[in-house]
């Protein structure tokens, strides 16, 4: 706590609550705004007040959006029959960022964990059994974190689907791409080498 | 870019405007804000404002302050005629959590640098001379930190105190407590050959 300015204080403290921002840190980014022009945290508390009143979600999909639908629903050229089913908006940020995948997505808006308190009923999973079983999709795929968390989820899902012949697919396991075998951890050593794949790859091309 | 939402790309953008702040930190940030309660965005929104509008500057010393004159300075319980020149607000803050120095400063809003353009007529320091020909001064300090333009700014204020018989002194400098020498830097560790000081130190009660 500085003895100088409760006003400073104020905006140190709400720095330093966001994810990953410590003290000293939340300190710099106050005194930064704090010094100089006074438009830019104006301008800044503009941008978070916008945040605040205009984000949306979108009605399709559940990741943010501007509008009812997010501009990856709205996009005539994507394929919806292809849903990608993930954690969070930033997990669609991050897909679209290798940009090859051209489906649609499914934000679930957490992960079940009963330890956490999270069951079922507090994820949009009722939303998309009800997308599911309006027919149009041929895959689901499971792009969900490989944690105690995403595979009970993953598997709650697999188990519920409304059409249990429904292609569902997950996003491939193993030592990363560029990595040395010595520095994986034992459980995705060892789980790599019990769900050895055929070699040559053959089914993306790799082979 | 995310092509979901301008209004959460503005956020990102805002966050990633900070010093040290990259675009995937932004991103986090960002989305942590955008998730949930949307009273967070808003109330801190509406710190920045307070920011913005309410902090003040110091009249005495040009430190941060919720009003015309800072908590330091209107402290009787600190010495004035102890002063401690330092570059920015955030020396002040630095040196007040040590909790030693029980004198004044004087912030002087940068250091003189040719080279990007801030010669002495950009700091505060007709101000300091100012208070400097009030003569209640017994030692002013210079806590300026060791680079080019701190000692430009240094030998500035020294070549022009309108009482050249002022005491004045600058923080130590050599090997940092706690160092390896084979760790600092050459023109550390040369100097503090060259400025040896006899062994054992009496004046701040170590030896």
């Amino acid at each position: 706590m500085n003895q100088l300015s409760r006003v400073l204080e104020d905006a140190v403290d709400a720095f330093s609550s966001l994810p990953g921002i410590g003290r000293k840190t939340a300190m710099r980014l106050a005194l930064h705004l704090a010094q100089g022009d006074r438009e830019r945290p104006s301008a800044f508390a503009q941008t978070l007040l916008r945040l605040a009143r205009d984000l949306k979600t979108c009605r399709n999909c559940y990741a943010f959006s501007d509008s009812d639908f997010c501009a990856i629903c709205s996009n005539p050229g994507r394929d919806p029959s292809l849903l990608c089913v993930v954690e969070s908006v930033r997990d669609v940020i991050a897909i679209e960022e290798i940009q090859s995948f051209k489906g649609h997505y499914f934000v679930l808006g957490g992960l079940i964990s009963p330890l956490d308190g999270i069951g079922p009923e507090q994820l949009n999973l009722s939303a998309l059994f009800d997308k599911l079983r309006g027919g149009n999709i041929r895959e689901l795929i499971l792009a969900i974190r490989p944690t105690i968390e995403g595979d009970t989820t993953a598997y709650y899902l697999h188990r519920n689907l409304p059409d249990p012949n429904l292609p569902v697919t997950m996003l491939a396991r193993g030592v990363s791409w560029g990595s040395e075998l010595e520095f994986a951890d034992e459980l995705t050593l060892s789980r790599s080498l019990s769900n050895r794949t055929p070699y040559p790859l053959t089914s993306n091309g790799r082979g």
